[in-house]
Order: C-alpha cells, then structure tokens, then sequence
C-alpha cells in the first residue's frame, strides 16, 4: 500500500445504501464489494445532496450543495463557470475521465454567451462537466430527440446485434416466445431476461471501458469516474443475473398503512403518481426487486472483475477507491416509488472509501457512523492528492481525518438533502409555482426535518422511530424540535459559499489592507 | 413625451438620500434634481442592496441581491456567467455604455478557464460589467499597482496641467499658498478649493463626456450609464463649490450618547475605525460637510446642464431617466464615518425615475413611499422597453406599476441588504473568520432588523425611533418581533434565484412532460 496517486471513482445508478450484504441485506450477496468496505472505510451515514440523478451529480462533481450549484433537476443547465472535478483534479496531475453516466446538461447558453466554442477541448470539458468524455453514456435513450447512437449501440451494432434503438431493443428489453419484443419501461416484464448478453450489457461493457482506459493511461496519474446507470430503470438484468433472486428474496415493505392518513400534501402528492401507485402492489415489488438484487449482485461481479484487473496491475495500492450511489429507490417502501423525497431510502446511499495510504491501515473494515455527505468527496480527493483546501468553493469536509483518523474534534452534527419537485406532477396537483416546488431536510443523528415551502414541516424521530412511519411534522408536541431545527437550517442555508471569485486566505491577506494600496480615506 | 427608447442611469457615488432640496435638506439647493423629481417619481424608502460600493453596483447590474451574485466587497470579481444590465438590453436593440465608475472586478480566472479573450469585444463587455466602456473611470487612482493614466488624466494633461498622479495632485488636492500640494486624502483640507478649474473637474468632465456619447450615439437606441464618482472622498470641491456651504449649513450630528454604552458589537467595532474616530469631532464634520455639499450641488448643476441638452435634442421625450446612489455617508451620524452598516444614512438612497411615458403622466412629481430596492432598476429598465420579465435571474421588480399607475396589489413588504466585512479591521477586532463576516438587514414599514453572524441581532423601531437611537436587539420585550422578522429573513434567503439556466416558463412547458420526452418509468 502506499500514496495515493490514481482515484477510481464508482458510482452506481439509484443504489440504495442497504441494498449490499456489508450493509446488512440478508440474501444479496456482493461480496466484491464487501471486500473493498474491508479494505476501506464505509459511511453508514452518507447523504446525498438531492435525491434526483442530475442535481445529486452536480453536487458530487462541483463539491457544492444544490441551492449553491443551481442545477436542480435533471436536464437544468450547470452555469458554465461553475468548477467541476476536472478543475480542481488537473492542476494535481491527473488525466481526469469518464465512463458513463453523469447526466450533465450543458449550459449552452452561457457557453455561447461567453463564445466558448463547444467543439474545442476547453468547450468539451465545460459541456461534460469538466470530464475527457472517454464513454459518456447516461445510460437512457428513448429515442426522442436523440437520433444519435451512443458508443455503446455502437459497440452492440458490431456485436450483431439489429434494431433501431439497441439501446431500448436489445439492452432494455425482453424477448417473447414468438421473438415479439417486451420493453424493459414496463415492469411486469422485470423477471424476464435481458436479450442481451451477459457480456455485452451496460455494466459489462462500462467495466470493460474501464479498464481500457485503465491500460491507456499507463503510468499517467488519473482519476476515473465509472459511472454504472443499473440497477437504475428499465429493471431488466441479463442472463443469469435475472433470475439469481427471486420473490422469496423481497423483503417486507417499509410501509404502514397510518402513513397514507391525512399525510403531508408534498408526500401525499407524490403518493399519487403512477410509479408510486404502481409499487404500491405487492405484485410489482414482487416482479421489480429480484431485477433489481440481480442487477446489483451483477455490477458486484464486475466490481470484483476490476479489482482483479487493478491488483494485477499493481493499482491498489496507488488507487484512492470509491464506491457510492447518487440516491436511492423506495421501491415500494412509504408507498412510494423512486426517489425525489426524504426517507432514507431515498436520500441516504452507500459509501466505501478505500484508502491505499498506510495511514489509513488501522481504520480497514470500520463502519463509520458520523454524518457525511456526497460533497465531502471532492474536497477528500483534493486532501488525498496534497491539494489545497479550497472552503469558498468547496462546501463539503474532506474525509481522510475519519479514514486516516486525524483529529476531527468538530465534525459536522447535520447533514443537508434538498428536492425540486418544480418539474413534477405533484406541483401541478399542489398548485405551487415553479419557483416554490422546494423542500429541505436537515438530518442530525436524531432528528430529520423537512422544511417545504408552502406545507407545515416534516419531522422524523429516528431514534424512536428509526423506520420512519409517523410523521411528527404537525405535532405540537415537538413544536420546540421543529424550531431548534427551522433556526439551524437557516444557519446553514446563510453559510452557502457564493463569494466564489476570492479565496479565504486572499480575503485574509487584504483585510484592513486599504491604506497599504494608496486609498487613505477617513484621515484628518 | 412618448415610449421610453432611451435610458440615461445617472448614478452618484456615496450621495445619501437626505442631501437633496427635494429630500428636504434645508439649505442644500439641487433645482435640477428636483426638477427631474417633478418630472418623474421620487422614491422615499429606496434602499441599497449593500452599503458599499462594489456589491452594492454589481446588485444594481445584475439585479441580483449580493448573497446571489456573490461579488461581496470592492475589489471581488463578479462571476464571469453573472449576466449583467447590457445583457438584457442589448437584445432589445440598445446600445449599453459607460461613462464613470462601476467598481467592477474583472473575474481573470473565471475568463482563462473559459478561454474568454479579455482583449475581444466579447471579453471587454465580460471584464466591463456589460458595459461598453466609452469612458470607465473608477474615480480613484492612488497609483499604486495602476501606472496606466486614465483617459480623464490624459485630458487634464492635454489641458496643460503637470503632476505625477494628475487625478490626486491636481483634481483631488489643494494648494497652499506657497505651492505646496495639501492632498485631498487629508480631510483637513476639505474647506480649500481643487487645485483643478471646476470645468476640468471630474464631474465636469464625466457630463462632457456623457454629452459626447449621446451625440455620437445619434438615432441609435442606448443606455447610458453616468457615473458620477462624488460627492464620495476624497472630499475636495473646485471653487467655487468650496465655499458655497459654510459651518452653518452643517446639520447636527443624528447620534445620541447612549448610542455608544454597551454597543452591538460590529457596531462598537466600527466605531473604532480611524474614520469613525474622525468623524466623531465637531471639526471634522464642519469641515467636510460643506465641501460634501458642494461637491452635491455641483453635481446638480451639471445635471442641468445635461437636462437642458437632452432637451434641445428631444431626447427627454423618449428617455427614461433615473438619478440614484450607490448608498449613503454617515457623515458623523451615530458616530461613524463611511457606510457599510445599516442606519438609514447609509443603506437609503436617493432614487428619482422618470418616465418618458403617458402613461406615468398622473404619478409626475409624486412621492412614493413604498419600499423598493436597486435590483428593481434592471426589471424597470426591461419593462419599459417591452422586453420580458426574466424572474428566474432577475430578483427584483419592475417598478413600472408603481410610476404607471398599473395595479401592485401585492407589493413587497420588506427590503434586505447585505453587509461583507470580512476586509475591515472590524472583524479582526472582532475574531471573526472571513467567512463568516456577515450582517442581513431586512427593513419593513416599521421595523429594521439585522442579523449579525455569531452575535445578537439588532432592532430598531421605525415608527416610534425614527432616528435609529435605541437599539431593541437584545430587549427581551422585543423578542417575538424578532423571532417573525428572523423567519421573514430565512423565507427571503430561501427564495434566492440560482436556478438560473432554465425559465420558469421553461420548467412549466417541461413539467409532467417526462413520458412525452420518452422516458416511460414506473409502468406496468
């Protein structure tokens, strides 16, 4: 083991934080991945900043919260001179790349605003979230408006595989007796088969890349973001992974049915939509969460193809690892399906950092329970490379004082998720404007409260009520709770870092500096 | 009079609101203002942004509060993608130029990372604040770190002056009668005339040049911005504004001794800045408050020298006109100098608008004492020349329906401005980090609260204190006016528009519309 030099960046697609058998899932076994949270440290309270694909990622490359970064949904444009990973990874050496998803929307309008030309390298590396796009791939093509193959449909095209959208007809779908196809977007069909061959499927194919550019780079110093969509939707896994779990694998529903009386509008909003109804029937869980095992059980095996090739290669021990996810899926659990809102399964996501440096050899194997955050990534990755901090930007907390065991004395007692429902059917049911579809949670070791604009709070004990099915958001009894949290959510939210042109340290080195550059003002 | 094609923003640098004859001052004389007010409206509770220079501009550009735009003090860049007033004007076929001051910070390393040409017309507008420069000028050249002569140095050259620094030897400093320059820097000096003859004085100067724009610019739509650097220090007049005001025209002091037992504590460490000192003496406020008013009155008068041209060329039937403050002057008052914090003296400024318009016909010469905001100038400025409302960046209001007479049933009921003061020897007195040197004003009808980062808020009742005499911050009888006005200033906070790369308009056309784009989740 030794310094570390390269950061291989994982991420999956609406990973759920108990969905692995080191986080305690009775039947999945994923012991690739158990065997990485040995050699590292895994977070059992980890946070990502939204609960939605595109804000969630904006914040894990920008190192920012979602209010801060602005791009709060999937498809909003990330303003142009907001800094990504690229930014912050390059001045320290390393080839900073991408294999798969990122769901980045460029802003093409502040690109063109500011003549960046789209098609040079600089422009490229804005449009793509600061990454070399080695395979961008995000992982969904319904066709619509994007004419364009993928390198992925590419690369079944030449495997022989014919259809017009080998995304959607091979990769996402199944196949009948009679050859008629049986598209992956509906799920009754989730405990059929792939068409696509093990080998050749999304996770295979991305982990391949993987290690293409892996080998490529050599000697290079790089920092690699594999980037799985799975076990995000369609949930159709290829052969065998499709049928390694089956209904006796599905674990009750975290659901009560008090949750569904007088419930909290935003949530009773979203209890209305169709993927929600939908999961509210056993059925569908029962046809939905094998898919969904065998696809995690699936990117399990090619974590440890990786880790096999990365050791042979003398990799790990110059490698920073990390594993996550950028939400979760409620699969049924509240009543609910996706994600966008607060429960735990939505908003918290596994997290296992493994950490080559010798300094971190005495915390492998710990389970890590303080609160963290997605954005305290990026700041940790600075950290590992002998960068420096940058807090004006940087709104998340290096990890590497719990992962080498630094003293951290003040550690953070919040974590902070936020959610825009602005594009939802829910805010058209709640006839809230576009600008005010907004709710923040604020979770302490305890408490998890949600403010949201327009409705009463949510409150969760989770000390007492560690599932999360009675709502304490109107009860007067915890009026002092809710305060106490309200104020520390405005304390938080007045310590976003805008002042990003400047850096702490220069506004330390001017302050009461006027006289020094020639402004004598106030003198008799 | 007819539709508003023009605009001619007439801005003063460290002008308060009270120093004009129309304000009610008893013995300063401005006819040209007040007659620009009886043209148009006054605006009575017009605040600032922030009570400093550079956030408080870069708000009246942006139209955008300054926790939102970021650039917080004088001398931190504004972001490279803040769009700027010339962004939405320049659409609507106006040509947007300068002639004064902005205080802008060019974003250097926001515009290498973009590759953004500081030398192209493009990136001169970027580093420019919007403006097209046809004449910037700071209005202040120590010379120190800027050997460059601004173009009004070069003039005063060409008009046979001699010096070094012609904009502090000649233009801001007197004369001894033995030749000796007593520099402008030296308050003492305040109650002597400029070296410089009042026709080649800055604001002489600054008229001049906004006259040549405006016949260059001929036919063609603009929007001039006249940027006036006085009466703001150094406090210098040219005869004969020098002895225009005498001591007996200096008002008593607006402060009480209480003001200063047991102080707030940003408050008592202002007090201590060597300009406050200063200004705590008779003296002192003797000697600059005439030249002060004489540097007002001169300013007056070139204004109606630009009047009477605007009028000769017919432009004053199709100009908007605006004449403001980019904040105030305590002057003395509660024993301070400068501005920076929240009393009226400082954070209110003199706002008069124009309206070429029939439509404003009814509301000429009318006071308004509704509460507006600099940022409300921009979404005027779009109104009035029919462009859209822009609400996802723009977070002020137009004030068309209030000079129109168009119905505002739900008009604000509250102002905020924002204070930086991580660059004052205030917060090293104070051992506050850099970060966290922050105050928020938020001002309704009645009530003026602050809140201080890591202190007890501060509180003054409007109604029945007008002067701001008596702190209520720390009054337990006060406490649940407080408590609502602390809750009023989180809902503004939260309210901040960063989603800015997508209309709210846009986000309505793409609500719900997931399926439409063919993303079929959650079907069975």
């Amino acid at each position: 083991m030794g310094q570390v030099r390269n950061i291989l960046f994982i991420m999956c697609d609406q990973l759920r934080a108990d969905y692995l058998s080191c986080a305690g899932h009775p039947s999945l076994q994923t012991p690739h991945i158990d065997g990485l949270a040995g050699r590292g440290v895994s977070f059992s309270r980890a946070y990502c900043q939204s609960p939605m694909c595109g804000p969630s990622r904006m914040s894990f490359y920008t190192g920012r919260y979602m209010t801060t970064h602005g791009a709060t949904w999937n498809g909003v444009p990330l303003r142009v001179d907001e800094w990504t990973l690229g930014d912050y990874l390059r001045p320290l050496g390393l080839r900073v790349a991408l294999a798969g998803k990122t769901h980045m929307a460029a802003d093409g309008v502040g690109m063109a605003r500011l003549e960046v030309n789209p098609h040079s390298e600089r422009g490229t590396l804005i449009a793509e979230c600061g990454f070399e796009p080695f395979d961008r791939d995000d992982g969904l093509r319904p066709g619509i408006g994007e004419p364009e193959e993928h390198a992925y449909e590419r690369f079944l095209r030449a495997q022989g595989y014919t259809g017009d959208n080998l995304w959607h007809d091979v990769a996402n779908s199944a196949e009948r007796s009679d050859g008629k196809i049986l598209s992956g977007w509906q799920m009754r069909y989730a405990d059929m088969p792939a068409r696509v061959k093990e080998e050749h499927s999304e996770t295979a194919y991305m982990t391949d890349r993987a290690l293409d550019f892996i080998e490529e780079a050599g000697d290079e110093p790089w920092c690699l973001h594999l980037s799985y969509i799975k076990p995000h939707w369609p949930y159709v896994a290829p052969a065998p992974y499709h049928k390694i779990y089956s209904v006796d694998d599905v674990l009750p529903a975290n659901r009560d049915a008090a949750e569904r009386i007088d419930p909290h509008p935003v949530y009773g909003a979203f209890l209305n939509h169709e993927d929600s109804v939908n999961f509210q029937r056993d059925e569908v869980r029962e046809r939905v969460i094998p898919a969904y095992m065998g696809l995690v059980k699936q990117i399990d095996d090619h974590i440890g193809r990786l880790l096999a090739a990365l050791e042979e290669a003398g990799r790990l021990d110059d490698t920073l690892i990390v594993f996550t996810s950028d939400h979760g899926d409620y699969l049924g659990d509240h009543w609910l399906a996706e994600k966008e809102l607060f429960h735990e399964e939505s908003v918290r996501i596994p997290l296992i950092v493994a950490d080559p440096d010798p300094a971190a050899n005495w915390t492998r194997g710990n389970i890590e329970d303080r609160l963290v955050e997605a954005i305290d990534l990026l700041p940790t990755f600075v950290d590992a490379l002998g960068g420096q901090a940058q807090p004006h930007r940087l709104e998340g907390r290096s990890l590497l004082p719990l992962i080498r065991g630094r003293s951290a004395p003040e550690w953070r007692n919040a974590v902070i998720s936020e959610t825009d429902y602005a594009f939802r059917q829910a805010r058209l049911d709640l006839e809230v404007a576009p600008e005010a579809a907004r709710g923040w949670m604020l979770c302490t070791e305890r408490w998890k409260y949600v403010h949201w604009e327009g409705f009463r709070p949510q409150l969760f004990d989770l000390e007492n009520d560690p599932k999360e099915l009675r709502d304490l958001g109107g009860d007067p009894a915890f009026v002092d709770v809710r305060i106490d949290l309200n104020e520390d959510l405005f304390d938080w939210l007045r310590g976003r870092r805008t002042r990003v042109t400047i850096s702490d340290e220069e506004v330390a080195r001017r302050t009461a500096g006027s006289k020094k550059r020639g402004y004598l003002f106030g003198e008799w």
